[in-house]
């Protein structure tokens, strides 16, 4: 960390108006934003390539009043959004957050759509812990078309990205203001000393959006012990919490940060992300059943929230797997590669994948003829889900299934804003002067936990924001 | 905040071998180890008077393997205590503090009644979360006592009090080594710029002992917005955040600050902790039953621990009121205190206690009858609590009852420190040379939910580990 140097104002290698610290959807919304307000603008990217989790991401983005529901006559609201993340969150999220968020998400999706261009799906998704179906899928069900189309964006404005730039320390001009950031050029990570040390200035602000730490086992077994050794997670290898650390060591305030998300969608079967998970959560868990193989029957209210349901899914002795008809797997466009990998199998008959799991056939049977008429009748007798408000499969030959295990997701917590995206200071609650941040680095949007599709959501109403502040300072 | 000035030696007022800052339980056993080996030792404490909220609390101190139990042929161990920290924690506690905190405990007990000389009373209170009965409770109820002999024994080591001195920030020195303290001396609470500034070295360490931060409505809304605005707390109105923030500036590593816990025993009748408390805690809650007064009917094991109990009391419409037999209730030393001022009501019929506070009198008839055969044959078919393994009185006339509201008691989070109670740097996750922590201020021994007995348990661990570690620094 560089502190203050009273009378020595800071030299620099080379300076922009506005430097962006990390190449996801957050920090390329932020850079478009400030490039369109007509800042020289600067992306610097620790990995050698852009995109960070968002390029992993299932391109979901949850949408309050979404132009669809209109369409099928339900009822949303930037409200009903908000009341459904602060169930979630535990009513730990911050209201100035949350209401910004669901007052942004359409013109968030807007902006996906109209000015980025992305194509997005015909029909919603119901994602766990919403109150209704409110989230939108990109066509190929995978989120690197919002960040190829963000990266086409850059590149049509001019905003350079510079790969291999890893945030080393942030540089505090006389006054306390964050003046800019010592970096390692030609960064290769994870080498800590490796590249050469440059100090970049930043004259309008600098905006960090430079992700979660779920892959940092040091930093995430001190909040949550629980996530210690060698899980499974999601993220890519660079989801480590160097740069949120060094937002701390100049004052920046800590949230939440004990809030893993753990997602319920996984499968044992591959390693990480891979292609089920998308199966799992588009059509698996909103028209089949979650089981525990150990017993045959249901054990929870598979669109509860992530907390809910991975809590449920690692109770002792559990052995969760997802059970899904024919008619909807066949809905997912990525269906052949899943079942070519063997993270989804696919079954003729129930008393096959019984046999075939070792689950006591009977009480499966039961269960599926069970679910398959609280699904006729729209009301779930055993753990209320939703089913009245979506399309409804019953669950039919060929069983498809998938041998779930919860994996490290996401970081709720991180660095404190206003709903400015501004970095607040931990002593003064006040903003830190020249310090905005967006997406996974920041803390308080969610509280305990974070809805699917919030994240992108977050991501673009906060970066965009970060840019368009950032742009401002200092006029 | 004071960075590091190379080449300049910090100059200071006055120095000490060891600094200590906070005199409560955890500052006070640091500064009386520190002096038994040797040292020089100044304390200070911000307030007027010494011990914040250690001069408030019960004084109960939790106990594995406690002389008592022995005698009533009771099996416990420290890895027993250690499983309860962890479930009450969800898992979230650090393994290491709590094997700590549980190995020590005996000591702990041992060290206040025979080193500092504080008489308990005869029998074992069994606190919520608790396998089995093992809290000690001084014979008249109050950590006071506890903190009187520590005083005692500072007086008699010449280990000076300062009172009315606030930290204002660590003193660094050339290589990063916390090498003293900026504070206000003649200090006014919570005028934050009264006092004379003075610069006071510490050659060896720097004891951190200065509490939690229940009291401060801007930091602990951050941290869980449920939490803002006037809520009542059970702490002194010293317990703010200034001296945990002063330790983040220099990079100490923020656990669990969200985890602020609210006390499930407290009266709606009195202004914080109060009289009743104790009446709750240690005859009411393990004699007593807990009813929903809006239906009569119990909602909770009431031997949960607090984080459970606390979230059930606070349930839309629940109206959480305590009932407690005669003869449990003429246990309670202070009774007639508590009747005095109307935290405590007797009734001698449950007819009029119905009738009094609008509750549905057969079904609360229904409820006592039920539960007075449970404690008849041990066994709580309603919600589990243990009814076998301490002293049992059938709820009789005349009754006793306590209208409960959960108030903000205990903050779990706090800075990171090691089992040798060294602060840990958030970036290296190494010991921070010079700097010490212990007792409220500290996180990760509790994780979601400290039991009760437990606070003092771990300030005299951790105090004292930190009073010798800090001591052996720099020989």
């Amino acid at each position: 960390m560089s502190g203050p140097r009273p009378g020595n104002p800071p030299a620099f290698d080379e300076s922009f108006e506005v430097l962006v610290i990390g190449s996801g959807f957050a920090g390329l919304s932020a850079a478009i934003e400030a490039r369109l307000a007509g800042r020289s603008v600067l992306v610097i990217e620790k990995m050698a390539l852009p995109g960070g989790n968002s390029a992993l991401s299932g391109g979901l983005i949850a949408v309050a009043n979404a132009p669809l529901l209109a369409r099928d006559g339900i009822a949303d609201s930037p409200d009903l959004l908000a009341e459904d993340m602060f169930k979630a969150g535990h009513g730990l999220n911050h209201p100035d957050l949350v209401r910004a968020a669901a007052a942004g998400s359409l013109e968030a999706f807007l902006w996906c759509r109209d000015f980025l261009g992305v194509v997005f799906a015909g029909s919603l998704h119901h994602g766990g812990g919403h109150s209704v179906p409110r989230i939108y899928s990109p066509e190929n069900c995978s989120g690197s078309v919002i960040l190829q189309a963000l990266l086409v964006k850059c590149r049509e404005l001019g905003i350079p990205i510079r790969l291999q730039t890893a945030l080393e320390a942030f540089i505090l001009d006389g006054d306390g203001r964050v003046a800019g950031a010592e970096v390692r050029a030609g960064h290769i990570f994870p080498q800590a000393q490796s590249g050469t040390p440059r100090r970049i200035g930043a004259t309008r602000g600098v905006v960090l959006a430079s992700g979660g730490y779920c892959q940092d086992i040091e930093f995430r077994k001190i909040h949550d012990p629980g996530l210690a050794g060698a899980l499974e997670t999601t993220n890519h290898p660079g989801a480590t919490a160097e740069a949120l650390v060094s937002a701390l060591k100049i004052g920046a305030t800590p949230v939440h940060l004990s809030w893993i998300q753990m997602g319920p969608w996984t499968s044992r079967d591959e390693v990480g992300w891979g292609v089920s998970t998308m199966f799992s959560v588009l059509v698996g868990i909103p028209h089949g059943i979650m089981i525990d193989a150990s017993t045959g029957k249901r054990f929870v209210n598979e669109l509860a929230d992530r907390l809910s349901r991975s809590r449920e899914m690692v109770a002792a002795g559990r052995d969760p797997m997802l059970i899904v008809g024919g008619r909807a797997a066949r809905q997912y466009p990525n269906l052949a590669q899943g079942l070519k990998r063997g993270a989804i199998r696919r079954y003729d008959t129930l008393e096959a994948l019984a046999q075939d799991q070792s689950i006591d056939f009977p009480a499966l049977e039961a269960t599926l003829r069970h679910f398959n008429l609280s699904l006729r009748d729209g009301v779930d007798d055993e753990f209320g889900r939703p089913l009245a408000a979506h399309e409804r499969f019953p669950i039919e030959a060929p069983y498809h299934l998938v041998r779930l295990r919860p994996k490290i997701h996401y970081c709720n917590g991180g660095i404190q804003i206003d709903a400015g995206a501004r970095a607040l200071d931990i002593a003064s609650h006040r903003p830190i002067p020249g310090l905005y941040a967006a997406g996974e680095v920041t803390g308080g949007v969610h509280g305990a936990c974070r809805l699917g599709g919030m994240a992108i959501t977050e991501c673009i109403v906060f970066g965009r924001t970060a840019g368009v502040n950032a742009s401002r300072a200092k006029d």
